[in-house]
């Protein structure tokens, strides 16, 4: 066996939920033992830091259940199956703000839990932003506030843990090193 | 109903894993209406970035299952019930990488993926690390590789898109900032 590699010797499906698939794995380690692996099956995201010609960010604020408190994120979404990222940034972007960008670049992509979950979020930068006619256009199930505020102010809140969520915080912390 | 508040209706327990539980609830939103809502629950992990005296990091390599990848990472691990963050810091930075840490700092904490699980991380900055006499004690299905490189190196990893693993980006971009 491969140093380190991890063979999947079975896999069973435990949950077929509305966002995820949940299995629990069997894999043969390095050494020929064999142990369980819990992984959480996810189709991947996309979350966008649309920045003002003023130097504002725009944020959303919507209840992360799981999280059981109200989360201050850039907008961001789930990938469709064979969906672009970068599409895929570009419809959340209008649907949860309204706003369209003329200049989009990536900030690269992240694993947020690597150690459980297949989940990749794709991570842009909007900038040159603009107001479409047709302000959000938001799922059934979903509530959000639109927040804008100066790009400094929000890195404040990310040093000080006031701003949690960690693709937001990597969206912002990156944003820094570039703008 | 309060503004963005989802209220629990029902919670059904879906799998009972390794590391995670998963359930699927019904709650109500503030329209009044209804929706199910997947969630994963996770006791929470630390990861802590150790920095050596001449400004070298300490990262491990390990294969991240869900991933199919070696993923390169702060050493991190998961809360024990119970457990203080800056012990299970300092247990798996010893655990991991066979180092002690005499200066040990907050670098706030993350939610690594909000939208369906649970989970909080506590990220811990680690300097005056010296090595422990007996290197090592990983859990019995643990591999990994102890790494050691610059801090500028592994910062550019982070904004080249090489390191992909969350925690650790916000590790080494937030470090940046105060060190």
């Amino acid at each position: 066996m491969n140093h380190l590699y991890e063979e999947t010797l079975n896999s069973e499906l435990k949950y077929d939920g509305l966002i995820l698939k949940v299995c629990h794995d069997t894999v043969r380690l390095e050494d020929n033992s064999v142990a369980g692996r819990d992984v959480v099956l996810h189709s991947g995201g996309v979350g966008v830091l649309p920045v003002t010609d003023d130097g504002n960010v725009i944020l959303v604020k919507q209840f992360r259940y799981p999280q059981r408190e109200v989360v201050l994120e850039i907008p961001a979404g789930k990938l469709e199956p064979g969906e672009n990222p970068l599409e895929c940034g570009k419809r959340e972007l209008a649907e949860e703000t309204g706003y369209f960008s003329h200049k989009i670049r990536e900030l690269g992509m992240i694993f947020p839990t690597p150690a459980f979950c297949s989940e990749i979020i794709h991570i842009f930068l909007a900038e040159k932003i603009k107001s479409l006619p047709r302000r959000q256009g938001l799922d059934k199930d979903e509530f959000l506030d639109v927040i804008e505020m100066p790009f400094e102010e929000a890195l404040r809140q990310v040093v000080a843990g006031e701003i949690k969520d960690a693709k937001t915080q990597i969206a912002l912390l990156k944003a820094k090193l570039i703008l």
